[in-house]
């Protein structure tokens, strides 16, 4: 290959072993794959169009469950007067600290937060917009960023001052059916992980401690990332009635009777591209499940200068495979080797090889992100040979980071046996009494912290005692240290 | 009809007609159809979701549009450093006076800016990422909110401290492709006002004194409202070389030397949903042009308390309207004129009465929202012609507004005709200087500014003299009061 001093220069692959440096291995597919970048003001990021693409797809499906449901978008002001805060006690000790307040103010002197969460202010539009039963339920979400002043390093995804996200908020007649939908909205979530993703969640309730500030009940979806750190993927919270009597909605029932609503609140950010990358990636950088992924096939054309029919042959392909986003690369100046590491560096799931060679035999070569599995495949037979590969790979990706999962999680009886668990980079599963002194306590000895009580096996088996203070335990409870 | 002490007590319809109190007719029909709200920030509003239905069908037209012109989006931070203002001088003294800042400072002390716009922090990150003419162009979007503090009154739509909208910006490599696709960008911005809003726009270039802070050349939509008042409605600006200078952005050619690319950046917001109110809708409420439209169709049933069979065809009927979005008002315990004064208030397009006279003849009354106009249309046909009327209606609003535009604007020849047409609170095409200082005159003595110099007429006759300062004119402009 001629020299050419156009080349980019700094798009080497990943030059740290996940097995060896998990953080520094982590940065380099993010930033090397070109899904983010770090911003100039400290604690934030930006999302390049390869990872806002991904988010695309996730808001799209998550989007159209939502409406499903009866969800409708709005778009609420960025800005909170401080006022608001305070209706809600424990909402506002929750977020204050980390809030940043803006110099412009209000007429009367009153300060503006820029949004961590919207609930207070979404709460006091309730209030003027619901009049009577007929008005509930009320279902809205949006699609937003917040900001959160966090004074620990920033982690491109998982942990950034600002964020992109959804929340939703609805307020329904009836406790049954608020309590309902706070769990139909976190079986979507795990849909969305599981199912796009590949990226298996345990389902479960928080507890007293680890809740929403301002929550009855929250439900969270947690994964566990290889490093052996605990995520919170998304969470769903039963608010009770607790905003809607702070900020005074009331509604006229059927009975003609004043009535106060019940309300839920849910979130899932671009944390969960993070999450996904840390699972499925390797040392060649990103891998994408196919469905994720917005160009699930790339075309490599080898020696074509010297053969134009593979490139014919090559450009056919490509609009055989248009529903694949397949692209083709015939790009000038680099060898097919270069080509292959660039785009296994930002994880396109199937890579297509065709040489002269492959045209006499009238064939192509099929490579996989995931494995690298290379497999002959007959040109008559590529659309199907691409479709079925797609639909195994997003299979086994899931397949393999569940009993991932489930290897990194160890069930223990006593505290010895937690500890052991933590040393050894696993989720601890064990019986709890759910107190929020002891849970406290737990937190300061070993930094980690409860996940969540798993849904439809939250009950501990008859007499169990808590692994930390020997207490009577009425929790299943997931343990592990977290981001 | 029995007294219902549940039902809404404030959604009666407007109480102001259009052409006498245009300002709380606007805000009434805005409020009243539940488009937008009122926020308890000073110059913010809510985008309500009918309201957020219109922006969905913008942005998913308009970033279709994109993606087929190969942009791609993305997401940049909120925040702007200060020092970043200060790089294009220009563009600072633009900005600095509407910057919300935030209390929140760097680790140097830096002040941080909540965005009023993005080039310089994306030209930054261009700065950053591009290295070689492989890299151009590079064509980048992002849908986000942006907010500029301004101290007039908030005006729903058209005024606001943040709203939402979408800013591109596009880095080339030569000057023509730039300039080439910052008239693609505007041309596609006409076709979301013209085709999709039914809302008819001049294009055309910004005087000096007009144009954005930091542009070469700034061009415009612009459109004309009502109560004669003009209104900016989405601009495109060639930005040659001037932020890529300031932030040091160059690329590689294929020459192996060093050059400065070329630069555009454009815009649209919420502001379009506010100018397709004012001119469509009446005193009845908002007119939805279809094609804008979640629910083109609305089906009220009558009677069916007694006949039965009244409802299960109008449900059959919704079926058969699925494409339309057709929604089925069968409330209890309001009277059909009620629900009739409602979705016209809502400005659903089409409303089919179906009751059991009706159902003996085979047919349904079919009512155009704009026109009022009354069909019956026989039960077999009701598909057709709800899809020809749907038709017609697009084009037929189109039609009347732009024959309003143009009967709204007026040629003038000098001042006394100019100071003429104000008063008329028409739209002034004349000749002018194109002097920055001629400019400012006419403002402060009018409050009126120019327009534009409309695309491909630009230049005014040979020998034409400016009507304001009488010195040799080379522009044709238009000049308005504006919002």
């Amino acid at each position: 290959m001629a020299k050419d001093s156009t080349k980019p220069i700094d798009e080497k692959g990943i030059t740290v072993q996940k097995e060896e440096d998990f953080p520094e291995w982590y940065t380099q597919v993010v930033v090397k794959s070109q899904l983010a970048d770090y911003a100039p003001i400290k604690g934030c990021m930006v999302l390049r169009p390869n990872g806002y693409a991904i988010w695309e797809k996730i808001m799209h499906t998550f989007d159209a469950a939502t409406k499903k449901q009866g969800v409708r978008n709005a778009y609420f002001p960025m800005f909170i007067p401080e006022s608001f805060f305070h209706k809600e006690a424990e909402h506002a000790q929750g977020f204050e600290p980390e809030v940043a307040w803006i110099e412009r103010k209000g007429d009367s002197g009153e300060r503006y937060a820029i949004r961590p969460t919207s609930e207070t202010i979404i709460t006091d539009f309730f209030r003027q917009w619901v009049r009577s039963w007929r008005d509930l339920p009320l279902k809205i979400n949006q699609w937003c960023s917040v900001c959160r002043w966090e004074t620990q390093d920033c982690k491109l995804f998982i942990r950034s001052r600002e964020f992109l996200w959804q929340e939703g908020h609805c307020l329904y007649a009836t406790e049954e059916e608020c309590h309902k939908d706070t769990l139909i909205f976190l079986e979507e979530y795990r849909k969305v992980m599981e199912e796009l993703l590949a990226f298996p969640v345990i389902l479960g309730r928080k507890t007293e401690k680890e809740k929403f500030a301002g929550a009855l009940t929250t439900y969270t979806i947690e994964g566990f990332m290889p490093d052996g750190k605990a995520l919170q993927m998304g969470t769903s919270h039963d608010l009770g009635q607790g905003f809607a009597k702070a900020f005074g909605v009331q509604y006229l029932g059927t009975d003609s009777e004043s009535h106060t609503p019940w309300q839920n609140s849910w979130g899932i950010s671009w944390r969960s591209i993070g999450a996904m990358v840390m699972t499925h990636s390797d040392n060649k950088g990103l891998v994408l499940p196919p469905k994720i992924a917005q160009n699930q096939v790339v075309i490599v054309p080898i020696s074509y200068e010297q053969k134009p029919e593979v490139l014919v042959k090559a450009k056919e392909l490509q609009c055989q495979l248009y529903d694949q986003g397949s692209l083709l690369d015939d790009r000038e100046g680099y060898t097919p080797g270069w080509k292959y590491n660039d785009w296994e560096l930002k994880g396109i799931p199937i890579r297509i090889e065709i040489g002269p060679k492959d045209l006499e035999k009238s064939q192509v070569v099929l490579v996989r992100r995931d494995t690298g599995e290379k497999k002959a495949i007959p040109l008559h037979e590529v659309k199907q040979a691409v479709q079925e590969t797609l639909e195994t790979m997003q299979k086994e990706l899931y397949q393999k980071a569940k009993e991932s999962l489930q290897k990194q999680t160890l069930s223990v009886k006593n505290w010895a046996e937690f500890e052991n668990a933590l040393k050894e980079k696993k989720m601890a599963f064990t019986t709890f009494c759910g107190d929020l002194h002891c849970e406290e306590e737990i937190k300061e000895k070993t930094s980690a912290t409860s996940r969540c009580m798993p849904l439809n096996n939250e009950n501990a088996p008859y007499g169990s005692m808590c692994f930390h203070c020997g207490k009577q335990a009425p929790w299943n409870t997931y343990f592990a240290k977290n981001y």
